[in-house]
């Protein structure tokens, strides 16, 4: 046969889980939308279309829905680490999986009547997505956490001058513009045993978030790139568990309108949100020492 | 000619505009997408493509861009009625503008480092959509305000029994289940001439939001109708400056897993989130004896 | 009570129905959305939350189901028939019914090797859409037919000048520009009763389709209103059960850049394709002395 | 300094172009997307904000504008190629380029009174888009290509049994089903440098276009692996230039509506469309002893 199959995988994608938890009056809503990828001796379904070692996909999906209930959802990361563990250990074909994890946040509706409804009304919490991925070879864990779609802007403290210039370049330098970006970012962390105690995965996404949003706030910024790399060496700085972050940021550019055709001064104050096209900074930033592992296009993580 | 022209306009859609106020070291930010829709003495453009009588809609567009600086944004519904009344009162052969403006909320960033970036630092405050649409004919004023994409969900405190069957009918009654939905809500406020003063817009949109979030939280609700009812009539009984509201609510259906085949119980604890399809349930809540203005599709509003 | 109940309706929305139908070895595909909204007497259930007359939408989508299998897909506009008729007829509290439905295209694989595949393999024809909607009262139908995304563009044959200025004008006048479009069209049917016979949906819509695409062509273009009547005045010129079109076409600017600065003509050859803003252009044309009874607003049609 | 710099690259990405090339009266039209990855000694930027090694974004996008007179568009492939190196040679910090293209088709639009408007009138093709992705670090290219968003579907010659079972599978076996993908598919060109000449690019992706669809509709499947097996196997079986072939196929169900409660039998006529969950096959296809490059996730390529 002049041809061979390469690196296959295949699982259920985007199963959407909601799980109630009942204190008492008080409700606890975890909302998920979980993607499986397994993988291992797969050669034959692909040769021959035999299914002997797959486990169906909807299997995959109705393990879900079971682990809600029999495991609850304490946190993304976990939730995804005992449904990894699960795949690898009780299919003797499968010999990795990888658990892709997106959590909708929601809080909780206050209402000036006082406790009704408080306790079981919700309104979702905004567009940004906690993402988390979990992979499992039978021996090493892998966890990458981050998040997406969140929105932020500075309205003044950043610049961009200095830059090389070629014959196709005509953009006027900035000394004073709005820096806007859809922050997606990943970071990596160094737990990989079951012999090691993992982090408190809530506390740790909340901190490297909190720190994320700060340095982008805090950095006076002469490129997006170092707004960038301030972003993720916070993160590391400040968190032993997470050795790697990695960043895709859209430069959503806001164009001064030239007004001056009608008579008036804009003075930093009116500007087109444009679409399209928009830069795209990409890096890395790492714990010295550490590995790259961290795929390079986010996307589908 | 065997056919003739009906109703007809033309402008230019979604035209994003942020403005930056700096108030001192603190800033500002108005974050809007603004649609122009004109009509008027408009025959020759079908009949002979004589654009005589045509602004073109770029003119549209940098007529928004220059009043943002003009005019400033007060509110959305006060720079609609700056836009329509200029276009009407400027342009003798357009009798009748209509402006739609969705606004993006954004809110401050706080840093624990304190001030720095605190001033001029933001992220955008959710997915949730302000909406207004402002329309003059160089008489009348008609304002509609609303918002959309804001979700909602009660986890308990909803049933669904005691409805009509016939033999299509297989659902089983509900005594407690998730209520969920995507508001899209539109207000007529009983404003039309600039002979009264018009309402505080600001306030009022929050409040109105306030009053639908509530009744949604606090309806212990037998229909979703029943709970759009109370949403509607909360809003017009609590703010006098509107007289109607228009609900389009889907039915964001949360099944609950059968989880018999696995040996397991679900007591109102995992669900199925599901995407399509889903009830839909639309209706207009009036003061006594106030007139139905808005249409009835809300999409487009 | 100080509100009341205005329009008011509901349903189930986007029940996705796959039919097949298999002719010896040739199979044939129809690939429907179908959206129910049914009004009536359904005071109680907003006020008190009394189902007594609501028949559920899940009953609603079930029968979406079931009538494709009972009678059929002949066509969109005939199944919707079907549906709404059973709707108004069956049960006494519901006294209208809307059947909307999106049709998605398929074409056969044709496959070199001959016959194998070819009369059961299929691929999506495209990202146009038909829709329809069938409206009942018990005595008289409204059938709305069109289609939306279908995206033209004309390379020449186009110009825009001779239009009104102001101060806020800059755009220069183009003699020979790109003019492009998303159509979204609708015409409504002129039967209207059970006594008459109706039209043969399917060759309707494909002419209607023909003549609407050949004007856009065929138009020699000095605005995108004068193009959108010649496309809607063939239609009703041609097909005598048409008695009114309607449409809403995005103007999809096409802008030249700008070569001089790296000192290159840029002789009509090299275009940006711009998102936002777009000019949008609506109208209605009717048969001369026709009622127009299409909705303004054509988003949810 | 604890943390330190790991893989980055920046650039335009989207750069909408469409090209206009006339040939006497008839029209050619190339309708591109196109996203731009620079890296090389990018170390500054990040660490002090120093954009002395930075060609702006901005630049990226003039050139792609610039090279679309200069050069004209033979192919993407081609165009990638011609932009590619050109930074990689013009600017001394630039090591590496990356050019990704999406390309929108269009067919002529025929019209029935013959010429008028066939010479320059286009509609869009489809929602199939073709993709290509440019590397060059100087020595080497790398030049993938491939397609997303072709949804194909075979209504009958598909089954599904055998497969592995635990106490969390409830699915049961399918002797005739639908089997639906919508096809994400990345070829290799084994073409790595200007010694040789490289293929007919556009002549390579018809052909592999064409193989992959036969394949889907001429495999009798027992899985959508071994489906997935046969269309790369094909393509890397008949054309000499790819090496390798990674596919992304969802698998989007079709579930036979239960029609019993009705008294109806469903003979594989009336299906479900689903939306969420789906299956997800992902796998390469290599030619014997080749190395796999592409990336395994083909979202972002």
């Amino acid at each position: 046969m002049p041809t061979m199959l390469g690196q296959n995988q295949y699982g259920k994608a985007e199963t959407r889980v909601v799980k109630i938890v009942r204190d008492g009056a008080t409700h606890h809503i975890k909302d998920l939308n979980v993607s499986v990828a397994l993988s291992g001796d797969m050669d034959d379904v692909h040769y021959s279309g035999s299914n002997a070692n797959v486990l169906p996909t909807d299997t995959t999906k109705n393990t879900v829905y079971a682990f809600a209930k029999e495991h609850g959802i304490e946190s993304a990361e976990q939730f995804g680490i005992h449904l990894a563990r699960h795949f690898v250990t009780s299919q003797e074909a499968i010999h990795k999986a990888r658990i892709r994890i997106e959590e909708y946040g929601w809080q909780r509706i206050g209402t000036s009547g006082g406790a009704e409804g408080a306790e079981h009304s919700f309104m979702r919490a905004g567009q940004e997505i906690r993402v988390s991925q979990i992979t499992f070879d039978g021996e090493r864990w892998q966890v990458i956490s981050g998040l997406k779609n969140l929105t932020v802007l500075n309205s003044t403290g950043s610049e961009f001058w200095g830059y090389a210039k070629d014959k196709y370049t005509t953009l006027p330098e900035a000394y004073d513009r709005i820096l806007a970006t859809d922050v997606s970012a990943r970071w990596r962390y160094n737990w990989t045993s079951d012999q090691a105690a993992p982090p408190d995965w809530d506390t740790s996404y909340e901190q490297a978030r909190k720190h994320l949003i700060e340095a982008f706030a805090e950095t006076y910024s002469l490129s997006l790139q170092q707004t960038l790399f301030h972003m993720g060496s916070r993160i590391v700085d400040s968190r032993a568990e997470i050795d790697e972050v990695r960043f895709a940021l859209p430069n959503k550019h806001h164009f001064l309108v030239d007004l001056e055709p009608f008579g008036l001064m804009n003075d930093n104050e009116v500007y087109v949100a444009a679409d399209r096209p928009y830069g795209l900074i990409e890096a890395t930033v790492l714990r010295d020492g550490a590995e790259p592992l961290i795929p390079l296009h986010l996307t589908n993580i």
